[in-house]
């Protein structure tokens, strides 16, 4: 059996998973695309022998569509998962799953209306082996309770059209999740630290920036965003517990020893350092669709992310501490 | 489009690369198996949704096969091989190509006197992610000439069928293959040294044994096989040059500090130790068939791999320094 | 040449420090000792060929004391290092130099009145390989501006009179003054984070706390402390910068691979753990003092951390960001 | 008390260990000195407060010299060994013991009749901590009974003057003492592999080598020996049990993320390699001169590694495997 992906948006990262859907998945197939610029989506659509429609609805409704794969421009996402979820479509949405909290929030009451799980969240380091081994230690105890977690996500550059914010709600939008996960509980509060900016910066940011989040637990973590570091894409965990802690290992590297120095590459760019996680994500997105049960990330996961980074951005803004005002996590995504 | 493949053999690797061909290669699904124990051919067919048939033959002759995949035991892979290549059909064959340098060599000769590459053999290292670095980095100049290896290949353990001789011709002649392949050339001589054996060991089996080569270019290796290690899967090679070396990185591991100590798990057996690379091997072979253009493994590397293999044995018993009698390389191999 | 050092305090560091003078260091010896437990000091003179005396201030006049090492409980330190300024005599005084900022500031005035540099504090780290390979890279450029700094400092437990203050007095004091002196700047605020505590803690204890500093450059630092962290005396510091990283590597230990791991093992105490450190930074003292020219840790490092020490735990306190009321630094000092 | 030192010959590694009794080492001072160059000899003196005088018998007959170093030319080594055991002073001889197995046969026959040990050999990596650690590893029970070592001994480059032999005689001596003495057996065969030379060699230098060696108890050992390796002074040393493997860490330092690459620093020199090495060294050899009690490396240790030197030499001349003609080890050394 093959899984029918039809895939709206087929930009940079939209071309990228139907690549991987086509060459590196098993079990699914591209049958169906839609761009705002209907041009490339015909292009794209003709390099994987799939059929390019003017717009997401038709992806959406084409009887050959089982699932929806969402990568277009953010402020759309919220429609086109809506409509899935109308549709009773599967649907995997790249993050974020809406640009506000209010329309995730919308999703989330929509797929429970719908009574039962339809939506996954592009949460790829959920599928990245070392977090994953990081999760299993976690869980089987063992380092005993987790205390504190240290957190680092570096990019080596960003363009100039990147701001503040986006150091919560494009960055560490994947902190926020990957906390969430490994911890198994929400995060309950927000500060930020504004170090000195890095001269190599642009003037309107703030760069690097400290996130200081406390969980409903009490575990404290601790997580530097610095999207201009220079030296390349770097991300750092660790976990620590009453009786030892974890860390995220370095990506293996060929070790070069020469002209007096061992060095290893450090990659630069997260499409190379997460392209495992990616495939496998995707690889047990197909096997869910096919099984009828989605596991993955889901609605709650992106709207509990949401309400999380628009706290965050708050107290970068206010320079104070300010609460995470989440409900309860409904029965539903227990 | 799809590879429809047809395997012989539904022993424990052939269910391993029948799983991999079914819920992670893209592009590829068995559609015919067979087994010499034709109720777990049927079993195995039945999972996934493929057709049983009672002989290799009748696999090769199925015209729904795109492609056979030999996983059948050792002693059969020359004849079905032979009779792929009769057929015309692409054929992928687990190692060893053939179980004595006398069958590889028909087996070159047919795919020869067929006039274009048929056969992949299943060396699966060249598809690991460091060994393709450590392969990029030799190519790009980076520590100049090669001049050394240094390898060891160690078991945690073997069964007790396992014999002196199968250190090289099942064990090492994956390393006889990464060296070929890293410095892409011929290795001209053999030795091998008997260290004191592991008193954990059978009688009967010289373990662990320190296997010496040279290159047809004076390269030196040294390759430590050591089958009863007790402690894992561990792989290691390091490759010296006029300006620098290249090692192998360890797989990366979630880094554990508990119990007064710094820890990370190591790979106990050869399935997860190389997982990602017989994903890769395979992904890259159904590419191949499809665009009709084998570039992997090919039978005068299972052929060169087997006569050197057979002069390594010779060393083990002789005690001396045994000339690999190789041929010049075909140009059709080039 | 060799310099007489008369010691005052004969307990456990006191001891290993008279050790150290005697058998490790070139060009001191221990003439004479003092302890309030007066048969201990006889005891331990005895054992070193030298004369114990009654009082600190009878070590300090005698005349064949040409140094004073102060390894007393610490409410005695500044007592004995104002005599010590008082009596002309070079003095190493163990941290802390004083329990009050008061009186540190009261020995900085006495030593700035005597008009030339008399004593060093015992902050030993800055003589550890690691970190002064650290100061170095920092100092030479290597990552451009430093902008933040994520330092741990664990042990594995404590006794049960530890209490929350000291994990600032006691343990972070040695991140304090080790931030200062990397950066060469003073730290001018700091908060404390109260993660969830450790359950193997006492009913008392706050541990691990998050201490989070901000330099007078903007230079924003983190801490955890975690004094009962169970695996081990484990230190770690990275400072980033504009262009890179960099971080303070793990003592190098035998890797040892077996039982399916491979591991390292991690130091449990201090005095295994900064070794090297401890004799290098005897050493250099005893060459200094011959040299007539003090070079290491000054009063005014032992008043500043004593002052930043000081505001951190009323941030501990008060929940608050506190700023650290450290007057200029003296010329003097420069 | 303090040990008077007289030294016989200041060159390089003369004043380099000069500086060291001086400085570094606890309980020594270098009381008179001499050298082949008269001039020299006064002025390293003059810079330690010691007397110069005109020969080494004067040295070691001077009343005020309690033990004898000897850093003068190698061929000299003997000369003066034997007339410090003569006069019944304790005399460390830096490598090699003597230039011939005779002459170190002759020092140990006259150490034995002596009646007690005067003499302590330079092998300074058994006072490196990472062989330490090993060592206690190994004797522990750690990995069980040892099978092979994998060492590796490489310089950054070498002069014009060094000559093929002296990748024995003066790079792999260190090997060959360290295998004796992690192993606690005798070498009992030697072989030698020249692999390609590095084209960035000397004409007449077989630049790298592999030694073969095979101990007593069946161990096998391999060196390489590559002394213009370009890229630094790398020592690396692995040893497989039956139970497990113990590897010798790379020295600690400082990691550097920059430039897209992490990297540490290669130490460029035996010098820095192995600096605490040899403090621990002489430290040690004080204390044991003060002790009355001799514990390090013995001429029995040099006499055997010249022995098996003198093999290795044979072997490389002859590419054939050569016995090392080691006579039972006297009772004396046990």
């Amino acid at each position: 059996m093959t899984v029918q992906v039809g895939v709206i948006g087929t930009g940079m990262i939209g071309q990228e998973h139907i690549r991987r859907l086509t060459d590196t998945v098993a079990g699914a197939r591209v049958s169906t695309v839609s761009d705002v610029d209907t041009e490339r989506a015909k292009e794209v659509a003709s390099g994987v022998d799939a059929r390019a429609v003017d717009t997401g609805q038709e992806v959406i409704d084409d009887p050959a569509v089982d699932a929806v794969l969402v990568t277009s421009w953010g402020p759309t996402h919220a429609e086109y998962v809506l409509a899935a979820i109308e549709a009773g479509k599967y649907v995997f949405c790249e993050k974020p799953l809406a640009t506000t909290a209010e329309d995730c929030r919308r999703i989330v009451d929509a797929e429970m209306a719908r009574g039962r799980r339809l939506v996954q969240v592009g949460f790829m380091r959920r599928y990245d082996p070392g977090y994953r081994a990081m999760k299993d230690a976690i869980d089987s105890g063992s380092i005993g309770a987790a205390l504190l977690m240290h957190c680092a996500h570096r990019n080596a550059t960003v363009p100039e059209t990147y701001h503040s914010e986006m150091a919560t709600h494009d960055t560490a939008i994947h902190e926020i999740d990957t906390v969430r996960w490994l911890l198994n509980e929400e995060i309950r509060s927000a500060q930020v630290l504004k170090p000195r900016t890095t001269s190599l910066r642009f003037e309107h940011l703030q760069d690097p920036q400290i996130l200081l989040f406390e969980t409903a637990g009490g575990v404290r973590v601790d997580v530097e965003v610095f999207v201009n570091c220079q030296y390349g894409y770097d991300i750092r965990c660790e976990t620590v517990g009453e009786r030892g802690t974890l860390t995220l290992p370095d990506p293996h590297q060929v070790v070069l020893r020469s002209d007096s120095q061992v060095r290893t590459h450090v990659h630069q760019h997260w499409k190379t350092r997460f392209a495992e996680a990616f495939d496998v994500e995707f690889q047990e997105w197909v096997g869910s669709v096919l099984d009828d049960e989605i596991a993955g990330p889901s609605s709650w996961d992106g709207y509990a992310a949401a309400v999380t980074a628009d706290a965050t951005v708050q107290a970068l803004h206010s320079g104070r501490v300010v609460d995470v005002p989440l409900p309860e996590r409904p029965a539903f995504y227990a």
